[in-house]
């Protein structure tokens, strides 16, 4: 099928309409790139691109939008394929396509930390070679957040010398698990060790799952695809079900703990059970900084096409580009500020992250607490503000947001699950809000506390023995609303007041009216915000202070900073309005902020389609017509309709024709043609 | 593949589980079904049921999670010519599955609107024989919301008679059309038209664009799918495109204007444009009420599956079910109130609709200013609401919530657009408020107002001349949060005031300071919300005054109701810290509505079970495994996943051999065997 050639161009052509905004760029876009993706991100991007663009058949995803679940599956494994020979070709990034995959992700990495040196040589050199493919088996059908009600068990059998690893009930049944559904041959399994009748606890241990011969299930092993999901659906998320299965002693993993021929439960000695805890930082850090990348995109492709999208405007004058109301400023541009507030942070917590786990080889675990509650709270917010601002970047692109060719569904619906795995959001706040809370409580009550960005706030507005006056402590008493806007202490300085208020109101009704934990689970999301916004913000303004004074790049960034902050201080303006006595605001000064929010959105708007052009993300990654660089948004759309398959030539007109003669032609004709009917 | 035999229930079976909830009921379930769907959806219900239990093999949904596009399609035109049959047999229900069909939604009614006798003769009837298949093509690859904007011509071509329709540009190409992608034989084509060179206005021109013989697009034609989409993938939307097509004149449908064999146009005279508002007003209050019944689903699934889904608890006790959870309760039944009140206000909604549409009849035009302001506020809240609702209501089943086999995420994606068509949200706010704002101004300056429930409320604020005192006003001083909670009155005062409020300030800005109405249109935002809230409550509140006194239904209902009155003060308190003077809130009061709310969710948390049951949402609709009526929930979804293509014997063996032979084997074993890597 051909579109008319008769069709001409509208008066001003999308990609000129983008040209003329890059026109106005008062930064440097490379300048800008090193200082928000970093130097390794830049690398392995290019990386990416060099193998995507060689082999375009094998790794370009346009078709993907096509796709039935199989078909997705295949080019999955296709990619997978070729990947591995790649690797073993030029030793080139290991996870250049950002791909999900739960052999290198979880099970491998688990090997390393977890076997002694005997296994080291039986499971993780074949499992660096694919000689074999395994897969981290912990997750149950009915066991997700409570890992610790887990049920698949492991019994020693001191007669064989062997584990029987059995799957109880059906709600014990591995579900969810990462490569298993089609691909692994062999399984980590967490489940309940038991030892002569007692149980020890829960531990990791390799089962075969599929012949090495012809890759069927072992005897005793139901496995399978647990079938289609929401996004990730190239994926072969499995099932696993033991009916006594046998296992040699040997294949518990035996680094911290050891089962002997006899049954003698041994655990290593000087090992801190927190080392663990630094595993699981790195996890949210990790996801932390991928919401960023994944923001960046969607901010891309809406900031783009509300830039060329244009409806209504004054008579006999170009329609005007949408991003010029108000209305849909207002809701991508924040998120523009705060994709390079994601990104900017990150840098500095990853900085705080090493040294921690330096610290931690050294033996001292003094800022891992910190770590721990300032990680949950980052997952927590990044990945809440990362899907729903995908989704928000989705709805201000209108009815094409609705197509899948936008590259805001499928995307969507794939990062979706961040809100969900490595700690559910609403369960995580506590993890955060405990920390602060108990933090609060001991400097009140002059215990030792280790000071750091969270403490020292909290420390600062206890101000026992007083060492700040109420003007110092509370800066934004008398300044008008566009004082507060201009200055970035002031902006910090409430923000993090913000979050010590709420967290005090909290601990006053734990410590004095004893609420429970439970009960306070509701407050505890607040204020996990509200404490994640005054950390994204103290990091984002950490980055940008690296930059020379001179930096052409920084006049932009603090107006990113600005939109950022205003954003948060905002978009709940209850909390302002309650502050206590000395620290309250007035009226004017709350709404005040807001006018103040909407007059730095217009300034990043005029720099928002450089901006996100310096966020370089290739338009193999988009995969959108929408948000297209040379911003042929419509040419682009049109065509990958007409790749619709039952558009298609051949095997389209096939497949409408039998549409035709099974369903519409009886309709129309009456079952024995056109008289029937008439 | 089979599930092992030896698999055992775990300790407290969930459809056991659903049971001990379902004994609470402290009210009649068939009164409340009949109560809150009313008499019509019901029979609807119980046919649709009829006729998907006869033929399970067309009708039935459960297959569809599995399908590629065009098996979708397939499925949807097999359902279709089956339902087209038993149509024509028993006079059934035109839409038991409420399917979305522009044909019967769209083309019909704007030919039964807008045809002349004869039109009705030769259009008409055939579409309603389903002799000729229609669409209605209005939308355009650049135009949506600017239906001005449309670039589709229709040019009277004097010399023979006819219109000659044009597609002069690429984003003139007729996108979106429902039918038009595969089916559709007549597209009624909205274009701008023109006769003797004079640009007459956006008309109704019916094109033929496949022939009847062999249903192949017609010479100069471009028509075709426009491609997959996040939902509807069971529907083709298509794509357009003119090049020159000429049509007879008698093409125009000509009720309301005419276009003479010389070229002379005449308006029909008599003919108040208002009425076509009386269309717009039908179709945003369905909307609104259809909302009610798809959270009404999304409900349901939450609220049995958090029932019956366990994690955490006391030591040596069944685990806890995830619903007595504070933090999952704050989520879900405010959602649960919600539906309720939707579905509550639409009786009512739809009540005042039929007085209008009657007072229309008799020429009188007073009700429908409030009327179309009413319903585009409903419409927003109602899809945002609902849209969101249902996003929640997959977050709180954690990460089964990702699996089709929720029953939420096709859902999810079919009900998101929408929040865009017929008005996009954050468009259609303005359409509300500038009735609130032209209505406050003319009744503060004495202009004659017609009264009803908006106008009055703002009327009562103004209060002039004084006819209430401050107390009668501001009926919330003085009162205690608890006692405010549990007085409908004082409730419904707060939720007045406060949008008299928010639109006062907004009103102050409009007239004194000259802020544009597009400089206006975030805090339109808010204010349009507030309105609806308002109404929505003042709606349920009267549906549940229909009952009489002692009706058990009552006092669970109040209890709805408190918990949405609630939630609607509470989500975004900073407005009720914000009133001024006389009706100032204290923050004891504020913060004491929310320690209130709390304190209601727990009462409907009780009867939950009881509360979606009444729904009488059935098993088919929902198409779920976490969701069903009897509890089987892991049962179901085992029995789903085993259904998965790759599990299946015979196909599934040979698409995993494939995979097997062609990518997984060689990552294993090499490219030549066991031996190449080993």
């Amino acid at each position: 099928m051909k579109f008319s050639t008769q069709l001409v161009p509208s008066k001003v052509h999308t990609s000129e309409t983008l040209q003329n905004e890059r026109k106005k760029a008062n930064f440097n876009l490379s300048e800008m790139d090193l200082f928000i993706n970093g130097k390794e991100k830049i690398e392995g991007r290019e990386k990416a691109l060099k193998i995507i663009r060689a082999e375009p058949e094998i790794f370009e995803q346009s078709d993907t939008y096509y796709m039935s679940r199989t078909e997705k599956l295949e080019k999955g494994y296709k990619q997978e394929k070729r990947l591995i020979e790649l690797l073993s070709l030029s030793n080139i990034l290991v996870n250049p396509l950002e791909k999900f995959d739960l052999t290198r992700g979880m099970f491998i990495p688990t090997l390393e930390q977890q076997c002694n040196d005997e296994q080291k040589e039986a499971f993780l050199k074949p499992a660096l070679d694919y000689r074999i493919i395994g897969c981290y088996a912990q997750t149950e059908l009915g066991h997700g957040s409570n890992i610790r009600g887990l049920e698949t068990t492991a019994t020693f059998i001191e007669e064989t010398d062997e584990f029987e690893v059995d799957s109880p009930t059906l709600t014990s049944t591995k579900w969810w698990i990462g490569s298993l559904g089609i691909s692994a041959t062999h399984a980590l399994v967490m489940a309940q060790l038991y030892v002569k009748g007692k149980h020890i606890g829960l531990y990791p241990i390799i089962v075969q799952v599929r012949s090495m011969k012809d890759h069927k299930p072992l005897p005793g092993v139901n496995v399978g695809d647990i079938g289609p999901k929401m996004g990730y659906n190239s994926i072969d998320n499995g099932f696993l079900n033991f009916n006594k299965v046998r296992v040699p002693r040997f294949n518990l993993l035996q680094k911290y703990m050891h089962v002997s021929r006899t049954g003698e439960v041994t655990h290593m000695k000087n090992v801190d059970p927190r080392v663990t805890y630094g595993t699981m930082v790195l996890i949210r850090a990790n996801i932390a900084k991928n919401m960023g990348y994944q923001l960046a995109k969607g901010v891309t492709i809406a900031v783009r096409y509300t830039s060329v999208r244009r409806q209504f405007g004054e008579p006999n004058q170009p329609e005007t580009p949408v991003l010029d109301y108000p209305i849909v400023q207002y809701r991508v541009i924040p998120l523009l500020a705060k994709t390079y507030a994601m990104l900017g942070m990150a840098h500095e917590f990853m900085g705080q992250y090493e040294l921690t786990r330096d610290l931690i080889a050294k033996g001292d675990f003094s800022k891992l607490k910190e770590m721990h509650a300032v990680s949950c709270g980052l997952k927590r917010w990044t990945s809440t503000t990362g899907v729903y601002g995908v989704d928000t970047c989705r709805h201000v692109c209108g009815g094409h947001g609705f197509s899948l060719f936008s590259g805001l569904n499928d995307f969507f619906a794939t990062i979706y699950p961040n809100i969900i795995y490595e700690g559910d959001n609403f369960v995580l706040a506590k993890q955060t809000v405990s920390y602060l809370v108990k933090s609060a409580r001991a400097l009140v009550t002059g215990s030792s506390v280790e000071l750091n960005d969270t403490t020292s706030t909290i420390k600062k507005y206890i101000n026992k023995p007083a060492v700040l006056t109420e003007a110092e402590l509370f800066s934004w008493g008398g300044k008008s609303a566009s004082q507060i806007a201009s200055s970035d202490k002031l902006l910090l300085d409430l923000l993090g007041f913000k979050f010590v208020a709420m967290n005090h109101n909290l601990g006053v009704k734990i410590a004095r009216k004893g609420q429970s934990w439970d009960d306070s689970s509701i407050e505890c999301q607040g204020i996990a915000t509200a404490h994640s916004e005054y950390i994204v913000c103290l990091y984002f303004s950490r980055h940008i202070n690296k930059l020379p004074q001179s930096s052409s790049l920084r006049p932009i960034l603090n107006n990113l900073f600005t939109v950022t902050a205003l954003s948060f201080l905002t978009s709940n303006s209850a909390e302002l309005y309650s502050f206590n006595k000395a620290a309250s605001m007035t009226r004017d000064q709350i709404i005040g902020l807001e006018t103040e929010l909407v007059k730095y959105i217009k300034l990043v708007r005029d720099q928002a389609v450089p901006l996100v052009d310096a966020l370089n993300v290739p338009d193999e990654k988009l995969n959108s017509s929408l948000g297209r660089y040379d911003g042929n948004v419509y040419e682009d759309y049109v065509k990958r309709a007409l790749q619709e398959p039952v558009n298609r030539d051949g095997s389209g007109d096939v497949i409408r024709a039998r549409f035709y003669d099974k369903y519409i032609g009886p309709v129309l004709h009456g079952p024995n043609g056109t008289s029937a009917k008439l």
